[in-house]
């Protein structure tokens, strides 16, 4: 047995056939799936300590306390924060850069300021951006991509300047794959006094992330896509940032003292959690974190690197095929983004599903990148450390399959 | 074997021991307990169904969405929704009141308005309403509470009028347990052109709830305390004033179209929903309900009304206990919350874990009505359809013993 076989013994999900065919989930930009581990994680929660947190004096909330803030502080020594203060949870990425937006954003910016994004952003790290200029009157100022599709610093520094107030971007595109020089950005915005926002949705699943290596001021990310449960999510930030922030949701759990008429707030983090938060997403995550770090991010990074060049080197043998972004695998986070010329991605990833082969097709969230890429919508094909080189030879073989079927 | 022995059975977490005593939870005001069905139904959907959801062509994310879509047509049609598109996902009922607050009370309030709510409001049906009663300029007007503690319409006739344009109010009360008027309140509030948020948490979970009978706008609640997962809830809104309403969330998922410098959302419901949702905890959320209408309401609420009723008789036996609220049962949903003279809350509940008794003691989230009943904290005792006279038997022993400790 490999060591992708022992993985891929993991995930339950995975041994089950689909349409009388192996599955071959290669959508995991889309959502990853969880390894019985965390599962167990969950479980163990929910037959042994499910309580309250924070709560309770009770033996089984103080056990679920110690679950909960036991997970935050595993994602604080995960990403590098200096303390676990600077670990909010959050439903997800959405939320957490919502939340930025919210409450950074609105007490900071003004009619003149800039917002700086990408033409590579996700909905998520875009839609938000929009609304607080509007509601602001700052401008959305977009960095250029080069040919290949990626962000480099030569045109994030042709657009940020002492009018920038906040630069969003993705540390790794949900489309392209590629890796944005995050560090190289942060130094640029910091020169400015500008804030940068990391989107690190489809990076942490897949590398090591050092949000202090990476100076970012705020990082944020989501379970579901690193093998953790649904609904879990968390928002890093430099303590004096969030210190300084309004917290955006108001309820339970988040404050000190509340008057009729006014209320005082927790400290960090529990002032920007509102509510009873999802605990066993939470501690599922942590035992996601634990399952990461036992294979270790260097064989999962270097296993999608030779799934995504084996792939690439495939597909290009194929009359038809346009692959999107650069074709050097080691500049890419395991995903590849194509087309097929008289096929649209629908029916490719119809076809593909027929054998068994889970693949996206859409606009991927990312409507201004499709524009720019003069496409209304792409296929997308993506690895986890789980998947093997005879589920890319099956997605390959579905991809012929493809050809043959409409003719191309 | 007795029916609430029976169902006792479908819950893992109850066979254990606490402190070499079996446990009797009887914090379920603070979070239920999840049966196994439940938590078959969550892993069912990690081990056969998982994938990203409104997303895909592949069988698994047509199976996922399937499950989602079908869990939210559970909800609307248990608490009586005209239609699937009124129910939103959010995070529990904390985030519900936020969007309200922020997507409904920005766009419609203005200085000189009045929101109702009344002295006995979770922070979560609190805090969102001062805030928004600080960004407007509105004022927040409380409804006095009568002698035991609960909201009448008289009261509430007092001060809702031409300047309300919100009244929101508890359904059960989780300190007191009383049950609002809540119906009576929405025609007062209606007759005047305001709307009625109706924070449902404790209300759900042990009665029957029908929004349209009670002709409430918005409808709030929580499924971690009806048997479902953490980080999942619901808000029932009106098609016509969701319609009209902001999204307070952006990303993926919600939009129609975006371009550079703006968007269209989607329709309803999916507009209000940003970002990958807890897919497992709204499929969590749809199993939680079969299993309560399995059950059935009545059969839940005449088994807490006992429950309640003996509880409160055997209480009343004991010198130096003071019982908020009502001291009838048919007038309360489950809980009941006390002073012990000379003993401080968190104290009983120390004493009472000792003997695997799980209660809250504290502020409840409700400090206005904990200054209001004149005490810093109290204790409380909640019950759900699993909990056994034999389980109060061990709280009462419990007590008596906490008189014993503290010679009281």
């Amino acid at each position: 047995m490999t060591l992708t076989q022992k993985i891929q013994a993991d995930f339950p999900i995975l041994k089950q056939e689909i349409n009388e065919k192996p599955l071959a989930y290669l959508d995991n930009a889309a959502t990853s799936q969880k390894p019985k581990q965390v599962l167990d994680a969950v479980m163990k929660y929910y037959e042994w300590e499910n309580a309250n947190v924070h709560r309770g004096v009770h033996t089984l909330a103080a056990r679920a306390t110690d679950a909960y803030e036991g997970s935050r502080a595993k994602v604080a020594r995960f990403i590098g924060a200096r303390e676990t203060a600077e670990i909010i949870f959050t439903r997800g990425t959405t939320t957490a850069i919502n939340m930025i937006a919210n409450g950074y954003g609105d007490a900071n910016l003004q009619a003149g300021d800039e917002i700086v994004i990408s033409h590579l952003e996700h909905h998520s790290n875009l839609i938000p951006w929009q609304q607080l200029a509007k509601r602001t009157g700052a401008t959305l100022v977009y960095i250029e991509l080069d040919a290949d599709a990626t962000i480099t610093l030569a045109n994030a520094a042709k657009v940020i300047n002492e009018k920038t107030k906040i630069v969003a971007i993705a540390h790794v595109s949900n489309v392209i794959g590629s890796i944005a020089p995050v560090r190289e950005i942060a130094d640029l915005a910091h020169s400015v006094g500008a804030v940068i926002v990391v989107d690190g949705a489809q990076a942490v699943p897949h590398m090591k992330v050092d949000v202090l290596a990476l100076d970012a001021d705020f990082y944020a990310f989501s379970g579901h896509k690193m093998m953790a449960p649904t609904g879990i999510g968390a928002l890093y930030g430099k303590r004096e940032l969030l210190d300084a922030m309004n917290p955006t949701e108001f309820g339970g759990e988040m404050i000190d003292f509340v008057e009729l008429h006014d209320s005082t707030w927790k400290e960090l983090p529990w002032k920007m959690e509102a509510g009873t938060p999802n605990i066993a997403g939470a501690i599922g995550l942590g035992a996601a974190i634990d399952y990461l770090e036992t294979i270790g991010f260097d064989l999962i990074h270097n296993h999608e690197e030779e799934l995504t060049a084996y792939a690439m080197a495939e597909m290009q043998k194929l009359d038809g095929i346009t692959i999107y972004g650069p074709l050097d695998a080691t500049k890419r986070c395991g995903l590849i983004t194509f087309n097929l010329e008289g096929a649209h991605p629908h029916d490719i990833a119809t076809v593909l599903d027929e054998e068994g082969v889970a693949i996206r097709a859409g606009h991927h969230c990312a409507q201004p990148l499709m524009k720019w890429l003069d496409t209304s919508s792409t296929a997308r094909v993506s690895f986890y450390v789980y998947n093997t080189k005879q589920e890319v030879d099956q997605f390959i073989a579905g991809l012929k399959l493809t050809k043959e079927y409409f003719g191309l």
